[in-house]
Order: structure tokens, then sequence, then C-alpha cells
């Protein structure tokens, strides 16, 4: 990098003086955000572990913060631990008090932070119940103090709820937007605020279930994401509810499943009176939410945002992806026998999802090479290179791969890539591929160089005598099964 | 494809005969799951709209499901509608009740399904909220009924809950299982199983929250998707609590957060008592379920499966993921800026994200091509080849791209792209990029050739001239930057 291009950037952050009070998760995430947006922090806990644990929050916040953009952060922030409220506000222009949920704390530590903050700071509290009037007593400046409630891992999760003056919410949307955050108003102050008393009542059905022996928090928690709780990532719950509905709108489902609110569920049967009156509000809110979207734009949308969702948990082979992954495995079988053809070696064989394409709306280049890659992976296996053999050490590596374009391809095409061995000489290994649509015209080729390696040593290495042995049997069966490329 | 190929492909799909009575939603779902999992359905709705009504989530699921996974599905089954219940459950090895939720109607739908259908058939009711005993009620071969909920969209959402006789439910796991769903057997037969009675909770809160103007159906969706939505979709509500909870455990986060639950925060206040066995049923259930990680393997999990979640949804430019995108605009800027350096074209600085990694534990080679895509479109839009030259019908396609792969890239590591122009000549535009460590060693070099296309034509043709202009300007500035290549 030069330093020319270093100094453009640290021109992006904004130079915030941000003041955090108390170390905790929640104290740890805002200090976590704040230093990897390019600011500096001052820091005030008095517990002797708070610098233990506010490194143990900025070292997960280091590995995954940056991966959630296609570009670099600007360079980190400066910490400092200091030793008092007073020194922690000094010339901040936004304080952040996470101590714990305790009203009299929260009174003093406030007036600590007003008598020596600017007049111009902003003064967030952390909390996840108290009301801003509630913070607000006995201060003589209370507009300057406001609710700004993140959500655990602060550095990760979008979502800040703020309440309070509208002035002070005002400027602070703009800081959290800067940060990268979601600022929601919550416009009239609650207890709890809007998530927490969603949460709230899950929380309490759920202990409910365990203590009636119903289920345990293992299938609670399966119920929650492979269900419900991969819809509730993308549109929450009335949108959901409204592509549910279908063309006959919001007002006709509360219509069909409003009485069930009446039936004897749960433990909790206060339930507001369905008048015509809240459920045109309801539907009326919803129009105008979702309204410029037809029924079956939102179903496509959501069922995308699905694909994605779950796609990206595969890459992790966790929940829902994890289900897909081994389904997968049965999918893959038919490319893998031995016996599937004598004319050509089948190796990739699928559908081309939505995520796979860019402003072109055509498939990325880039995912031409993951379909090659994904070739190659399946003669790995057809010649013994499998997880068995990767888990002992020992695995293939592309160095060289050269693609030639010579068809776009969209979301939802069918295509299959026919391979051959081109070249296999020790260590060395060429593939070449061709992608065909359904109809066998070629739409791509590559040439793929394989070195063999040594996994522990990264470095090249000979192949097993068994590999060998099957990779020639593979090259002498379908060494001129593709055309030949080049 | 040759037909020998197909066949192996066929002999994976479950010849298995399915019943569905009902064609709504629900009933629409279920059918396009089975169809496109290779089975066969005869589905049986009085309605004369029902086969439009199945055609269009037909072809909802057509374009989706088989985008879920990374190898083709077996041969769609065939559709059958038929005249009555028993014609469509004559032979079947599973039928589906999907008929509206009213006990008696229920009742006369499950007499006359169980009077033609097998007796080894399955028979599930995908009912939200009755029970198995009362779905049984009048029949003389009870344990043959059970209760299969399932979640819309059914072609995507793996949860389906069991309830019933322990025999049949474990048949139909195995069935579930066979079409890539997650069968959760709830254990206790109860109003609404397990999901809907969560679900049930929060929609109570929310009509709550907009009866008392405290937020609209918006607001509360975005409380929802930009914040503990995105939790759900990967751990759930427990298993997240136990992460938070730190190393304290979850008993010390109900004795923490327990209390709370008793303030006067919802319009339901009937909390269970959080006795002492209460605690520990908790506590050891999330041992049972979670402890054999760490809480420290436990965060970074659930951070990179929020990372892949929220990069998925950047693909779909959506909730969370359109924040994402939005921010990353800014974060280009530096490297737009046409005076950011006079020795090198600096087109990606950025962060190797964990979803990009393979089974080598480094950079897929696919991502590669990714990154060097990236460079590419950042070079574009310097050339002014920009989002509204695209929306005006021009654009570049890439037609060649030939990668050296020649160090290994893991999951964290900082990188940059320096790209130069080493050949403009009409519609033709040749880069090289090399892509570098922080250090500026070199880990991979590209060549790409890229054609301007007519974007309604989808044919090459001439660029603007004040596209060529500047990219001679860029040539003659950048031209030599990066190394030569080959």
């Amino acid at each position: 990098m030069t330093s020319s291009n270093h100094k453009s950037t640290e021109t992006l952050a904004k130079k915030i003086q941000f003041a955090v009070i108390g170390g905790g998760v929640i104290g740890g995430g805002w200090v976590a955000r704040f230093l990897l947006m390019g600011s500096d922090v001052k820091i005030f806990d008095p517990d002797p572990e708070a610098p233990r644990k506010i490194d143990e929050v900025l070292s997960n916040a280091r590995r995954s913060l940056p991966a959630l953009y296609e570009h670099a952060l600007p360079p980190e922030g400066s910490l400092s631990f200091v030793n008092s409220i007073s020194e922690a506000v000094d010339g901040s222009d936004w304080v952040s008090e996470c101590v714990p949920e305790q009203l009299k704390l929260k009174h003093s530590v406030m007036a600590e932070i007003q008598s020596h903050c600017p007049k111009s700071a902003i003064i967030t509290s952390s909390t996840s119940g108290f009301k801003p009037s509630e913070l607000q007593q006995g201060s003589d400046n209370p507009e300057q103090i406001i609710v700004a409630h993140p959500f655990n891992p602060v550095y990760l999760l979008p979502l800040v709820e703020l309440v309070g003056n509208i002035t002070t919410v005002d400027r602070a949307k703009a800081m959290l937007t800067s940060l990268g955050m979601f600022p929601l108003h919550v416009r009239k102050e609650i207890d709890a605020h809007i998530a927490d008393r969603l949460l709230e009542a899950v929380w309490r059905e759920g202990l409910w279930l365990i203590n009636d022996d119903i289920a345990t928090t293992q299938e609670i928690d399966d119920a929650i994401r492979f269900g419900f709780g991969l819809r509730w990532a993308q549109m929450g719950m009335f949108e959901t509810y409204r592509v549910a509905g279908g063309e006959a709108g919001m007002a006709h489902f509360i219509a069909q499943f409003g009485p069930c609110l009446e039936w004897p569920w749960t433990k909790l049967m206060d339930v507001p009176e369905l008048t015509d009156e809240l459920i045109d509000k309801v539907a009326g809110q919803s129009d105008e939410q979702s309204g410029h979207y037809s029924i079956r734009e939102l179903e496509r949308l959501r069922d995308d945002n699905l694909i994605s969702i779950m796609r990206g948990l595969k890459t992790q082979n966790w929940g829902a992806g994890e289900l897909l992954n081994q389904f997968d495995k049965g999918l893959h079988k038919p490319l893998l026998d031995k016996n599937q053809s004598n004319t050509s070696l089948i190796t990739v064989k699928r559908v081309i999802p939505a995520d796979w394409t860019d402003y072109n709306q055509h498939m990325n280049e880039s995912r031409y090479g993951q379909v090659f890659s994904d070739a190659a992976d399946t003669v790995m296996i057809r010649v013994g290179a499998d997880e068995d053999y990767i888990a002992s050490g020992l695995s293939y590596f592309t160095v060289d791969c050269h693609i030639k374009y010579i068809e776009e391809c969209k979301a939802g095409d069918d295509i299959y890539v026919a391979s051959r061995i081109s070249l296999a000489e020790g260590k060395k290994l060429k593939l070449a591929h061709q992608m065909c649509n359904v109809d066998g015209r070629v739409l791509a080729e590559a040439d793929q160089l394989l070195v063999h390696v040594d996994l522990q040593a990264r470095k090249s290495c000979m192949p097993s005598e068994e590999v060998l042995q099957r990779i020639n049997k593979l090259a002498k069966q379908y060494g001129n099964s593709a055309g030949e490329i080049k």
C-alpha cells in the first residue's frame, strides 16, 4: 500500500471522540464498533479484569466485522483505559453508558457524566428496559440523555433502538449510520422499547414449554432456526404474514388467524380486541410498508432471501445449512457412480442460484470458476483424493486456471460440466472442463492445473500410489471425453 | 447429458406415492416439495381454481428449491388432479390433509381418507393448532393419524413438527428427511405445538404495540430483521442467550435476566416461577445442547454464521444486506478517488471473509476470480462504465480470464489489488491485476479480457467516446503500474 492511499482511507473515518462507561459484553461491543470504524475511544470500568474482557471482545470483532464488507475499513482508532468517568467523558462527542440495570446506579453515573462532558455531547444509555424519562430524573439538561439500545454482538448486529428527545435522536441517528448501524426511532417511550418486548414474550413462552416438559432448549431452538427464524432474518413478522395472506391481503389474514389468538393456547391470554379499527390500522400500515410490491413479487423476494440465507449457512455447515450439505451428498452420488457413463465424465450437474448473478443480470465470472472448482472436486473424489485423504494430510491445490467465457448464464439455468484429464504427470494434474447447458451447447471452457500438496508443510509432494493409479485409469477412460481446449 | 446418467439420478428419487387433500398455500407447498424431489402426487381439491393456484406455487418452487443445492434434483414427479378423496389416497404411502382449520371438517375428511387409503399409509394433518388426539376422534386406527406441521414456504423451509404415535412419527421422520426437510418430534401433544406458541406470543405483543401506537408494522419488522431475527436464523433463542451469558453460564443468565420477567413490561404477565429446579432444568438442557463448545467457540460460530447470513442478504440487496451495501459505497470511495496514488491503480482493498474458504482451509480458487472481478468493477467505474452507463444499456463482459495462483490466502487476511490496462483497442479491454498481501507480496495474478456490449442485444459494440477517452487516459497513467504478467 502506498502511504497516500492510506491517507485517503483515513479521511473517511469521522474522528469522533467516544467514551464508554462500563466494559461488559455490551460496553465492549460498543468499544469494538467505534474503534474498528476508525474512531478513538476512552473507557472507564473499575473492574481490574476489564482490559482482558474488552480485549476478548475486540479480538472477536477484528476477525468478523471487516468480513462484512467488500472494502477495507478505515485504520483502527486508539483505545485508552482511564481512571474516572470525568476523564473518560472530557471532550467526548458521544458517551455510551453500559452499567448494570439498576436505576439508582444509572442516576449517579448520569450525573457524573453530565457534570464533566461537553454540553453538545450525546449521552446514551444502553439500557434494555428503562425509559429516557426515568434515566433523566434529577438532570437539569434532560434532552441530552437518550436511550441507544444495541443488540449483542454489538460489533455485528445493525439494530440500535433510539428513544428520547427528537433533536438528540436525529443527531444520534446520523452518528450510528456512519458506524454502519441501523438506528430505529422508538417514537413513544415504553418499558423495554420494542424488540425486548417481543423477546420477553417468546422467552416467557419458552420457559413455560420447558417448565411443562413439552420441549427442551434444543427442541425450541430447532423450532426457531429451521423455521420462522429464517423468515425473520429478512422480512420480520408482519411482512411475512402479508405474503402468507396472499392476494386477499393483510386484513383477510388477521380476520382468518385472529380468532386463534383467543383459543386457550398459551399461558398468557390478554389479547387486544380485534376491532375493525385495529384491523384497518394493521392492514393500512402493512400497505404503507410493502404495498409497492405485489404479493407475487414479495414471494419471490422472500424466496431469494431465504435461499441466500440458507446458502450462507451452508458455507458454515450450520443449522439449515448443515441439513442442506447432508442432502447434497446424496444428490452428488450419481456423479460419483463409477458406471455413470461410458462417453463423458460428468462432474457437475446443477441449477444456477440467484446469489451467483451480478449487475449485468447474468452469472458473475467468478462463479464460472466456482463451477469448475466443483468439477475438480468431483474428479478429486473419483481419484480417491477425498475427505479421508485430505484428513490424512494430502490434497491438491489449483495453481493455474484459464477460463473462456463463451455464453452468458442466468439464475435458474440447468447446466452440467463434462471433464477430462488432459495431463497426469507426478505431482501435476491438468483438467479440461466444458460447461454446457442442457442441450449440450458449450457455455464456457476451463483449463486447470493442479499440484499435489502436503497440507502440513503446505508444499508440493507426490500423490499416493493408489491416487496415481486411479488418475491413470480415469485418464485412460475419459482423456478425450471433452473437446480439445485451445 | 447421456441417458445413462439420467437413469442413475432417477434411482435416487424414492418413488413414494403422495396424496394431498386441499390445495391452498400449504397444500400447494407440499405438492411442490414432493414433486421437485422426484415423487408422484395426486391431489384433490373441489375448488375449480385449485390447478391455477397450485401452478403458481409450483412456479415459485421450481425457480427456488433447486437453487438451494450444489447438485441437480431428481427429475420432477408427475402431478394428477383427481375428483375425490378416495381416488387421491388409493395406493398412497403418505397423505397430507390440508383443509381449513375446522375440527368437524377434518374429522369427516380423515374418515374418508382412512376408509380408502392403505393400512400402511401415513396420514398427516398440516394443522397449526389441533392435537392428534382431537384429529383421531372416531377413528378405529388412530395411530395412523399424526400431525406434520410445515412452515410457509413449505418448498423451502426445512421445519416440520411431528406429533403423535411414535412408530408412525419415526416412519414420517425418515420420509421427511428424504425430502430434505427437518422433522422435529413434539414429544407431548399440546395446542399449537411448539413454534406457533412462540409465534402467537410475538404476534399478540406486536398487535398490542400497534394498538397502543407505540410502533408500526414496519418498525416492528425492522426491530426483528435488523436485530434478533438474524440471531434466530442460526442459533434460536436459548443457545444465543447461552453465548450472551458468557463464561458464567446459562444459570447465571437466567438469574440475571429472570427478574425482568416480572417487571410490568408487557400486557401478559403470567410467568413461570423461577424455582431452582426450573433454572437447573434450563441450564442442564442448555449444557446438553451446546456444552461440547466453549463460549469462545460459540461466539465465533455465531459471528461467522451472522456474517454468512448478512453476506447472503447483500447479494439480494435486502434488509441488513442493503444496509451493508450502502455502507460499502462509502468505503469504496478512496479507491475511486482520482488522486489516490501516482504509482499504482489500487482497485481492491479488503479482508477475506470466512465464507470464501474451502476444505483446504484457504480461500477457494473461485474467490480469487471474485477479487479480480471486483478489481475490474473499480476500473469500470473509473472509466465511466458505471451504474448510470449500465442503466443506459451499455456494459463490459469478461470473455477470458487467466489466473495464476502464487500463494494461499486465509480468512481474515488483508489484501489489495494493483491493476493496469494492458490493452485498450476499440471494443476490447485487457486488464492485468496483481493481488498482494499488506506487505506487497504478490499472491496471485490475473489477465482479463473484457469486451464492450450492448445489454439489449447482448452483443459486442463500441464504447462511448467518453469511456474510450477515459480508458486511454487511465492507460497512460497506469499502463505499467503492475508488473508485466507472463
